[in-house]
C-alpha cells in the first residue's frame, strides 16, 4: 500500500468514526478526540486530515451527498417511468438512512441548526419530487386533478416526516411504512387503469443498484 | 401585587425567555445568563425559581404540553365529528407553532437528543390521530378500503414533516399548507358525498378557540 492508499484509508475512517458520533451525540456535544479514538488514529493524524471539528462535519455531509445523488442517479437511469422512479428512489433513500450511518448523519448535521451549512437536503429532495412529478405528467403517467405543487408538498411533507421520526424508531423507514405512503397517495396521481403499471414496494433491483455502500 | 403574583409573574418571564433562548439556540447551546437577561431578572431570580438549565427546560416543555393538551380539548369538544374535529385541530397546532414559541420550544426540545424528556409529543399526536380516525369510522364519515393504520402511518409522518419543515420556512405551517395535505386526503379516507360535509380548511371559530395564547 502506497503512502497515498493509507492516507485515503485513514481519511475515509475518520469520516466513518466521525458520522457515528455525530449520529449518536449530533455535532456540539461530539468531540474530536472521540472521533480519533473511534477511528484508532492519534488527535495528530486527525489533524492532518481536518482543520477542525466543522470540517470534519462538512466531509460527513460531502459524502452523504454525494452517496444520495449516486442513489438518484441508479434510480432514475432505469429508464422506467419517472413515477416509478421517485418510489424506487424514495424507497433507496430509506434504505440508506438506515443502514448507512454517514448518509443518516450527513442529513442529520444538515438539518442541525448549531452548524451552517451550505446546503439545503429538504429543498434538493422537493425540488427533485417536483421535476420528476413533471416529468411523470409529460410522460401520461400522473393523471390527477391534484396540482404537481400540492403532490410535491405532501410527498416532500410525508418524507421528510418518516426521515425524523425513522431517528428514534427505524420501522418508520422500513419498506412497509414506504409502501404504505405510496399505496394511500398513488390513486390521487394516477388513473385506475395505470395503478397496475406502478409497483408502491419498489423494484428490488433498482434500490440495491441505488444502495451501493454496505453498512 | 402579593409577593406570590410577583413571583408568578417572575416565572412566567422566565419560561417566556427560556423558550425565545431555546427555539433560537436549541438546549447546548443556550446559557442560564441568556435566560435571566432575557426575563431582565438577576441569575439569583432564576436559581429561585429553577435549579439548572434542565430544569427550566423541562418547565417549557410542560407549559407547551399543557397549550397542546387545551388545543386538543377544544378542537374535540365541538361535536361536529371526529374527522372535522381532527382537522381543525391539525390547522390549531400548526398556529400554536407558528404563534407561539413555547410551543414552538417544547416541542424543539421534546426533540431534541440531547435532553432526554419523559414524554414523546409524537407519540401522543400518533395516538391522538388513532383514536380519532377510529372514532371518525364509528361514526361513519370514514367511508374508505384504507385501514385506519395506514391512514394514521401517512397522516403523522405527513404532519411530523410539516413541522420539521416549518422550523426553517413558516410556509409549511400555513393554513393553505395545512388545508393541501387535508384536500389532498381526503378523497381516500370518505365517500365522494361525504366530502361536501366537511371542511380541509378547518374552521375558524375552533381553531381560535384551541389558541387561547396570543403571540
Amino acid at each position: 500500500m502506497t503512502r497515498q492508499e493509507r492516507s485515503e484509508r485513514t481519511r475515509r475512517g475518520l469520516i466513518q468514526a466521525a458520522a457515528e458520533a455525530f449520529d449518536a451525540n449530533g455535532f456540539v456535544r461530539t468531540r474530536l478526540s472521540e472521533i480519533s479514538a473511534g477511528a484508532g488514529v492519534s488527535p495528530g493524524a486527525l489533524h492532518f486530515h481536518f482543520e477542525n471539528k466543522a470540517a470534519v462535519a462538512d466531509a460527513v455531509e460531502r459524502v452523504a451527498r454525494a452517496r444520495l445523488r449516486c442513489a438518484a442517479r441508479a434510480a432514475l437511469n432505469q429508464e422506467r417511468g419517472a413515477l416509478q422512479s421517485l418510489m424506487d428512489l424514495s424507497h433507496a433513500v430509506a434504505v440508506l438512512l438506515t443502514d448507512d450511518v454517514v448518509v443518516r448523519a450527513g442529513v442529520r448535521l444538515n438539518d442541525d441548526s448549531d452548524r451552517p451549512s451550505g446546503h439545503d437536503l429538504h429543498k434538493d429532495w422537493q425540488d427533485l419530487v417536483e421535476a420528476l412529478l413533471l416529468r411523470a405528467a409529460e410522460e401520461g403517467t400522473l393523471d390527477t386533478e391534484v396540482p404537481t405543487r400540492c403532490l410535491t408538498l405532501v410527498l416532500v411533507a410525508a418524507c421528510t416526516g418518516l426521515e425524523a421520526l425513522g431517528r428514534s424508531n427505524p420501522v418508520w423507514l422500513s419498506r412497509s411504512s414506504v409502501t404504505t405512503l405510496w399505496t394511500l397517495l398513488l390513486p390521487r396521481m394516477v388513473g385506475p387503469s395505470a395503478l397496475h403499471a406502478v409497483d408502491p414496494a419498489g423494484r428490488d433491483g433498482v434500490i440495491r443498484s441505488a444502495v451501493p455502500f454496505p453498512a
